[in-house]
């Protein structure tokens, strides 16, 4: 039987590092649970005392000032008290070691670690030394998962088009350095739609690609035909003018989403991207801004789903 | 008719950017209720759950702890969950545009954004695109505005000489530079005092000042004849050994509020000063000390009329 | 009679600036209540609304994420209104003196300053100038002290030993530049423990040592021979290869706690260390993980001990 780091003995989530080794119903219930917490980010009064009392800390290694928002406002809405680190400046560069850091926090009776580190796999050894009551959040590692990101998206998903099988979605860009894209195709997968495709550049694209299940294209046309949904990624700026590609004008007019080439997915597909954007890089501003957008939908179901996560790690319903 | 952007179509505040603009109702109504939350910092618990389950967002593209923790100070002692967000280091930095930024806080359901910015206008741009439940507090933005300095002001005047008709008050120093000027000159005129004066070298004195309805003096002692109000403003650090000063020595000589100087002004008159303050450049020891300064007063009653702001734009009564 | 500037005219701590000075029923006082709070931590609603309204300022002209951290959640968990403050990039940077931000801060209605400087007096300094309903917490000024360091470690040793009174406590490491050994001599000196050694390179020992009522020793393990506590204290990083040591290698080789140094002490003997710990510097991981070491209970009874004084200062009870 596989070693499941992130569920205990009776198969509940205990902490939320990987879509990789999740099972379907362990998805449907954070989705199902998000339902409920949309409702409440609309009433006059955006708080429940789900955890009050409880102290969530924002450990982030990697700065990220969009993710720890989300995370920030998805504890307070909880009723939580929410505890940022930016790590990066401080204990690290005293020499302290990273389980050290852990442990010391842990001792004041933390809850909940949301975890963002440039080394992938750092949340999982955090959650493989934290006491039993303690729940770890991976808010991205390195390249290797995002899981919230990709919940959120799936979400977004089931919300325009209701169920799952039976939908082709597009993933479009950078597949090679994105933690992004790898936990997308795992919650797709799992949630058994019809088919995944990811479109991309062959120098951005890993070379165990074809082994997560997915269909290949190089090329927007071909790989955009038919397709439901449309998730465009974000291409760092540091790929830009890199040895990977020419320029991000070049990107722009073979990959960059375009009207013109929209027209070749489904007429329903919705457009999204885990933000923030390059306008006229990797997506046109009419594209971004048009009918065909779910990306601020996506945003607002991130604070739902991530008030879905941390309620189902600490036992409480909604 | 003149657009008034930051009141709604029944003319009730909806947006507070900048003072120009603003009726003479508004303003007391803001003084008059930021009276009653005097009070409340004075109690034993000093908060009110008027902003219970509101997410305050304090933007600051521009850093000024200073007035970012009176904001702070203001949101959690309504109850509000206040989300701290420097936003030069983060989103600016990844390419993302300002409206995309504000698009995404936005889509986290909002409430307010206080917005503190290096450009004019942005707050106004800010207030243009966001959602119509969202209301947008200019904290200072460029040479524009800084309306709540302002109306703390004119709450520390109302406080001490009770009534505005009548008041001779003189604003000395950088007035060219000053955001804070500009937003005094607007709310003194609006209140009805008797007599708005300037007092600065010609050097930092606006082209267009004679257009605002004061007086222009470059001689102190003239200036602060009579007055009943005087309020400094303070010599920013790149302005002192710039082309437009000879040095901070030289304008202390001239500019610098001494005890002499006071003494040519009403023997009742009130010293104020927006802060942080330069002893020894635009004020002298003594005299910001001294029995005739308010300028502590002034902070307290900035807490107090920036819950009024909030509370005014949430729809809530103290 | 000695002056007091922690104690009011009835006696009843009003700051807490340093250990020097604090009469042996305020430590016990404090431990006592500390031992309330530890409960508090172990529900499941860590949260009493002890300072429910008050506001406290964490106010670090000094990084220190770790100790912000501790003062945060116990401000947090007594329900209190906090607010984080990096002076050092801010007011301090536009010339305003050190008085006038605490002026200012005063001005908005705090109640509670937690302070820690470079300096060794600016607590006191802040203490002497606020108002009298304002409590001051040192948390760490310079070389001077660091009392709730000490308190926390006092706490831990009751824990574990039940009385002071016949135990023996060694003290080990850089002696000289320490705030935090400064303290706990004073703590345990009051406590009336049988005696306090400290153990040091005769370059790391202040000149005034021995007046401090301690037993001087520079070899550790006559200095261990016996003890029932020993306390390692942090190697800076900037000593490790100044002049008063050859290297960090050779002072682990002399004065770092390994299992067998630690042999000589009691066999019942606690192994403390405020944290962060440099692993194969002043310790050996294997004594730092080990049996005997109470680092991590150091960590939890210190957010109970910080709500003590906290509550007290407050005039609350548990």
């Amino acid at each position: 039987m596989k070693h499941h780091p992130q569920l205990d003995s009776s198969g509940r989530l205990t902490h939320l590092l990987s879509i990789d080794g999740l099972p379907r119903e362990i998805l449907i219930d954070i989705l199902d649970t998000a339902r409920s917490f949309v409702s409440v980010a609309e009433r006059d009064i955006k708080k429940v005392p789900l955890l009050r009392g409880k102290s969530v800390f924002n450990l982030f290694f990697e700065p990220s000032t969009r993710t720890r928002t989300t995370f920030e406002i998805a504890a307070k809405r909880l009723s939580a008290d929410v505890i940022n680190l930016n790590v990066g400046a401080s204990s690290q560069s005293k020499g302290e070691t990273l389980l050290d850091t852990i442990g010391n926090l842990s001792a004041m009776h933390a809850d909940m670690f949301v975890v963002r580190h440039s080394q992938s796999g750092a949340p999982n050894l955090i959650a493989r030394h934290v006491a039993p009551n303690i729940h770890v959040i991976n808010a991205g590692d390195g390249r290797h998962a995002h899981p919230t990101q990709a919940l959120l998206d799936m979400f977004t998903i089931r919300h325009y088009k209701r169920e799952f099988p039976g939908l082709r979605v597009a993933i479009v860009g950078d597949i090679l350095h994105s933690r992004v894209a790898r936990s997308q195709i795992h919650a797709l997968t799992t949630l058994g739609v019809a088919e995944v495709r990811v479109i991309a550049p062959a120098t951005l694209l890993p070379a165990e690609v074809s082994s997560l299940g997915v269909h290949v294209f190089t090329d927007m046309v071909s790989g955009l035909n038919g397709v439901d949904v449309v998730i465009m990624l974000r291409l760092q700026n540091e790929r830009m003018n890199g040895e990977l590609l020419p320029s991000a004008q070049e990107y722009f007019k073979i990959y960059g989403l375009t009207a013109e080439k929209l027209a070749h997915a489904d007429r329903q597909a919705i457009v999204m991207h885990p933000g923030p954007m390059n306008r006229g890089v990797e997506i046109a501003s009419s594209v971004a801004d048009g009918l065909q957008s779910v990306i601020l939908p996506q945003v607002t179901f991130g604070i739902a789903v991530r008030m879905a996560v941390m309620s189902i790690l600490a036992g409480g319903q909604p």
